[in-house]
């Protein structure tokens, strides 16, 4: 039977084995460039956690999922009581958390989630749809709103697999973590190709949910894209759509529930496309001349014929502190060997290219980025640093965990704009985040990537480490995102291109979609959820009319 | 100064100077398909028309459009009371309709058309917004629902044209018709590719209000695919969405303004995706040996790399009779001077394959439509036939006069499904068809073509043509699309691929969307349209709650 997740650090990212140490060259240049840390212990172990006092719950609830589906032990509260966003892991470092879930219910089918949300919905209780739990955003904060109790909802036990062979496509449960839904479509010789950092512990459910993009999205589409039809069970009922492959009947509610997260109802699970399991897979580096050098590239590749699966293009900052932090682990998950070659050239920024295919499709794919790549005056650094990129392209996390153990505040944010107005998005949202970091007196560093290449335009992935201050860890992180995400709403790029919106993004949702919009998905949700117990407090801040 | 579309037929389609006519042999054929016809000839001219009388509407109307644009006399109204299906050419052929707008306003800017609605929602008039005026499903129907009066609202003036040249983006006036969208984008060297059979008459509002598919979309993409921002003015207030490359912020509102089909406000403009002019552009034909041998090759090519821009599979019926009916004027629009080579056949299933792009992109992927087309058994027939299929493609509507005129009842009706289950709708609709002609007495021809292939399905693509029953030809029309929309509901076809709902398929949203998903729709509208004044009728029929 399957139970809640153990095997992942309380207090961090994944496998609790994993512990990356930085070399003692790393730790000279992280010195140089934020100061001198201090280590930032965990406050409590797991047995002596401060959590608030759980209400009870009716028996309905137990009876609607049964006896052995019910947790309410203070690991399994802790562990559905954050996301791994900066801030979650910085208040689970203090050893106290104000909000926890009342209990964790784990349903074994979409039927015990439908009793639940009916259960819950005439007992005005709050209800948080979990997947894997790796919302950077609050996804998964336990935000009672009007509500006095709240249940975590862990849909780890929806794990269906019904794939079409003739049709490509595959209905798979909202449970399955992104390795497991692989290894199911391997059996059959195919692939569904969304592989975003959170890949082994996010799920099909929340990659719906929250509009994931993966690192192979610029070749794979988007997971949104790759969504053919979805089921939502939501307290008014149920909505699904036709698994037709298009449909020109009015506005398509498909694309209402993907992006939902969870606050209209509960995702059971998705059918999606799939595609044959490519022959091959190429991944190589190279290197630009300058950031604008390398977007050029980038737009011609991603305007013309053979963009690649993944393109990944690294400002100056990005490529100079990657490769002055890479040893055998590096950061963000970018440690590759052929990096003394790139350290060679003076600047530059770096370029990971990964085409992924039959023989054919590869070569003539892998011709048309090079001929772009040189045209663009890029220079190759070889395989052996694209495949290092790959192959460390979910340790990002791990390190995170290191770091912050050692004092840093580490986090991530992105945004998407036009190709006319990307350079000044990038310009302001780093001078936003470095300009923070400095006037609260601990200057650091903010680097950023170009990934997930459309015709039209194209993300931006913003790190930013400084020194933790420590005690008030979560008012300087907010400091610095407010700053970054007020800069991204006055260059007219959108707030999230695939974290979603959660709790910190809820207050730029006005700006994003207007007055208009927020009243059109507030009537959504209405309708679909007309007690507000729906995760209260994420995309949507409570109406205010 | 814009005026309301005169140069079209007000009884037909299109250039009042094309009347294409069939050759004996033509002539010949049609008789033993379905039996002799009766001419049926107007039975009005347009100054002899019967139109219900005008209510009169308030001056603040006339003042927030300026007087010149208020358009109330008989041609204008008749000329906004239908779209271009079948029933509604063959009640103007009848010489009365029981409605029409009480007149017809041209707003010339997105200011004037908010003054308008926000006259409308507070007189309580109805309002429906008219592009092309080209819908075959009665989209652009003058229903009032619950309200006296009624104005359709021309967008005709609505032309801007703002070119982003780096991002490939383009942000076009609503009111644009394909050829002149066409013509200001090929001014900058780039193409949109939109090339739905209505093309030359039809808008870019209308394009988006209904999520049109064109004749290359397979290649090009639906129009929705195209729509990266977009902007609606609805009585409630104005929805606008960011025009970046894409976002997870939250449900796509996009995706619910394209396809709301005027129900839930005005699209006064739409930015879309473009490309570079393609410098080739190779047409040919082949001919599959089955329908199914055909549909394998296209699965083939939808499922791999290189699918071609237009691929277009004609089923046995509709090869057979497409070659006989096709003397240098064609029926459908499928005239080629290649069929003498396909009449050696005894059958088979005509394949037309068009290529758009840079040289070395047409010539890759026409490799690959080869091997795919020989490997499935099809036999080549030349770029005559090709050619001539992509010259009269706009043709087929001009034709349905002429057999209209000869006492023909011809019309078209669409569905899609994924792979799997193709084959059983394929033939369950035409099954639907014949019988339902044969039980009225009126035996005639149902054939079908895929087209719009996708990775996990297509849609098809149906045309009957039989005897009129005169006197009785809209109660005629209505039995067959009856059981025609039954038969695909019933085998979980969508109700429409890329004609939208209108007035027809109103009936059978609840089939496609659901209950729950008819009250979000419902609910959606219920905010942006408090007072039910946008385009009663269609889309939604009215709530019963």
């Amino acid at each position: 039977m399957t139970q809640p997740r153990r095997d992942f650090k309380w207090w961090g990212w994944g496998d609790p084995a994993v512990e990356p140490e930085l070399d003692g060259e790393a730790l000279a240049t992280l010195r140089e460039r934020v100061g001198e840390l201090e280590p930032w212990p965990l406050a409590a172990e797991l047995e002596r956690f401060e959590l608030p006092a759980a209400e009870s719950l009716p028996q309905a609830l137990t009876d609607a999922v049964g006896e052995a589906n019910v947790f309410a032990d203070t690991e399994d509260r802790l562990r559905h009581a954050t996301g791994c966003g900066y801030a979650d892991l910085a208040r689970l470092r203090g050893g106290r958390l104000d909000a926890a879930p009342d209990a964790v219910l784990l349903p074994q089918d979409a039927e015990a989630v439908r009793r639940v949300l009916e259960i819950c919905a005439a007992e005005g209780i709050a209800v948080v749809p979990f997947g894997g739990g790796t919302s950077v955003v609050g996804g998964v904060e336990p935000l009672r709103g009007e509500h006095s109790r709240l249940v975590s909802l862990d849909l780890a036990a929806l794990r269906a697999v019904e794939v079409d062979r003739r049709s490509l496509t595959a209905r798979l449960g909202a449970g399955l973590r992104g390795p497991e839904a692989e290894a199911a479509l391997a059996a059959e010789g195919i692939v569904l190709g969304h592989y975003p950092q959170s890949f082994e512990y996010a799920t099909i459910g929340g990659f719906a949910a929250t509009r994931s993009a993966g690192q192979a999205s610029s070749g794979y589409g988007r997971f949104d894209a790759l969504v053919s039809s979805v089921r939502l069970l939501a307290p008014a009922g149920e909505l699904r759509t036709l698994e037709t492959p298009h449909t020109a009947a009015g506005p398509a509610l498909r694309e209402l529930v993907v992006g939902s997260e969870g606050v209209f109802g509960v995702i059971p699970d998705v059918t999606v496309r799939v595609r044959p399991r490519p022959e091959q897979r190429r991944y190589e580096a190279w290197i630009a001349e300058s950031f604008e050098a390398g977007a050029e590239i980038v737009r011609a590749l991603a305007q013309g014929p053979g963009l690649p699966d993944v393109i990944r293009l690294s400002d100056e900052e990005e490529t100079e502190v990657s490769l002055a932090l890479s040893g055998p682990r590096g950061i963000a998950g970018r440690a590759f060997d052929g990096y003394l070659g790139l350290r060679r050239r003076r600047r530059g920024c770096l370029i990971v290219v990964g085409i992924e295919g039959d023989g054919e499709s590869v070569a003539r794919r892998r011709a048309l980025s090079v001929r772009a790549l040189r045209r663009g005056g890029a220079a190759y650094l070889g395989q052996g640093a694209g495949c290092s990129w790959e192959h460390g392209r979910f340790q990002g996390p791990y390190l995170r965990d290191t770091l912050m153990g050692m004092g840093a505040m580490v986090e991530t944010l992105e945004t998407a704009h036009t190709w006319s107005r990307l350079h000044e998005l990038h310009a302001a949202v780093g001078a936003a985040i470095r300009d923070s970091l400095a006037a609260q007196g601990t200057p650091g560093l903010a680097f950023c990537h170009l990934s997930h290449a459309y015709a039209d335009g194209a993300s931006l992935y913003f790190t930013f480490i400084s020194r933790s201050r420590r005690g008030e860890e979560v008012e300087q992180w907010r400091e610095v995102k407010r700053a970054a995400c007020e800069a991204i709403v006055a260059h007219g790029g959108t707030i999230t291109h695939h974290h979603a919106v959660g709790r910190d993004h809820a207050p730029y949702m006005r700006a994003e979609v207007g007055d208009t919009g927020l009243d059109v998905l507030q009537a959504v949700k209405e309708e679909l959820d007309p007690t507000g117990i729906m995760n209260p407090g994420k995309l949507l801040e409570s109406r205010s009319r």
